[in-house]
């Protein structure tokens, strides 16, 4: 058996995320429908993270298990898995790894990007890729607000749906707010993310920005471990999965 | 009377250009039907340019008259307009202006930008918004060949279609190439353009880049005045009018 991991990009707008749904498209279900027209069989990838609707990547991972029958490299797989993609997924690269290795269970970490359009104005060719936000924003605040989340804590208060059992301690490695002329660019990065995660906590900075909630008291919020005391959801267009590690 | 001058951008990608056609979608019917929700009536808007089906727009003008009775001011229809048009779409800013302005007729230039992806791999992110091409590109190469354009001349030999009777002299101002990363950024300037005569030009040189014609034989062609002696016309999806001189 040969094993590859193959690294693409895609545009979320018009997908229900990365993971296979019954009613609904999703990336996996049109990459494996790819890899069926080129390696003429049904192969099942792992993706190394679910994705929520509406959701883009600049950088995902995925690994599928094939037989060592199948004559194609890893360069062919690239240019023929692009020819059969539709223009909102790319394949990046690929190439054969040891056969134990899974996209989702050898990651030891993630990068999020979170960008808001911060203007009154709308532009024409952002629409489905940010998180349009008409309200002024402190940037210097919300930076200093967004520190009291890196370190290791229990994030339940962050997450959409936490199963009682479930593991709710994570650790926050950066999470840095900066502007660029009209966008606000948040930059997360962390060993696991929680469902929700990324999006309730800058949905809880933008609270911070409209004075529902002070910047000193994200500690507490945190303490309390109930999702009601977060802020809202932030949109899903604003968000990329920007890096993966390994 | 009042007439007033609108600044818009728009993703062109949905589009059949700006101008008004009987059987497919245009930007002016969109607006125009925008303006006729805010104002209660059917008004005919002027556009500075035509363009082609999915060209896009960083900046564009087109302006309209109404009778007095209207009580909106321009930033009411700033944000009037856009909360009426699609988000690819969008109203930029408003003046009044003499009744006599046109936003054809008043233009004495216009700069178009032409952004060609330069690489192996697809970007996402990017599919209607540029013009993708594989081969390497040797942007100096071009830059240089694209000098010859600059100055006066009949650019019959860059026009689609051109009437016998049409003048098809044009005078231009810049035409700059340049590469960012894996962009080629063209930009080009003058008083006036004809039908598909940036396409044509960068297709010409992208006839250049292939070795098909050689740099020095621009001005040659130039002289011959006839479409067949060009290069062909580059894709729509890389064009964008940037801006438009008053």
């Amino acid at each position: 058996m040969s094993n590859f991991k193959v690294k693409m990009a895609y545009d979320g707008s018009s997908y229900h995320g990365f993971q296979r749904q019954d009613n609904a498209l999703t990336v996996q279900e049109v990459v494996e429908e790819a890899i069926k027209k080129l390696f003429l069989q049904d192969i099942t990838i792992f993706g190394c993270s679910r994705t929520d609707t509406g959701v883009h990547a600049n950088e995902y991972y995925f690994s599928f298990h094939c037989n060592d029958k199948i004559q194609i490299n890893s360069r062919g797989i690239v240019f023929g898995l692009n020819s059969k993609l539709p223009d909102d997924i790319a394949i990046l690269s690929c190439e054969e790894v040891d056969e134990s290795f899974h996209a989702r269970y050898n990651c030891i970490g993630k990068e999020y990007k979170y960008i808001i359009h911060n203007s009154e104005i709308k532009d024409p060719f952002l629409r489905t890729r940010v998180y349009k936000y008409w309200y002024p924003i402190d940037e210097r605040l919300l930076n200093k607000a967004a520190k009291h989340f890196v370190g290791t804590h229990d994030f339940r208060s962050f997450c959409t749906n936490a199963d009682e059992k479930e593991n709710t301690v994570r650790t926050i490695h950066r999470f840095d707010v900066e502007r660029y002329g009209d966008k606000i660019i948040m930059i997360v990065s962390g060993n696991g993310f929680l469902y929700n995660m990324v999006r309730i906590m800058v949905g809880t900075l933008l609270f911070v920005n409209e004075g529902k909630i002070d910047e000193s008291d994200i500690p507490e919020i945190i303490e309390k471990k109930d999702r009601k005391f977060a802020g809202r959801t932030a949109g899903a267009s604003g968000l990329y999965l920007n890096k993966v590690y390994y």
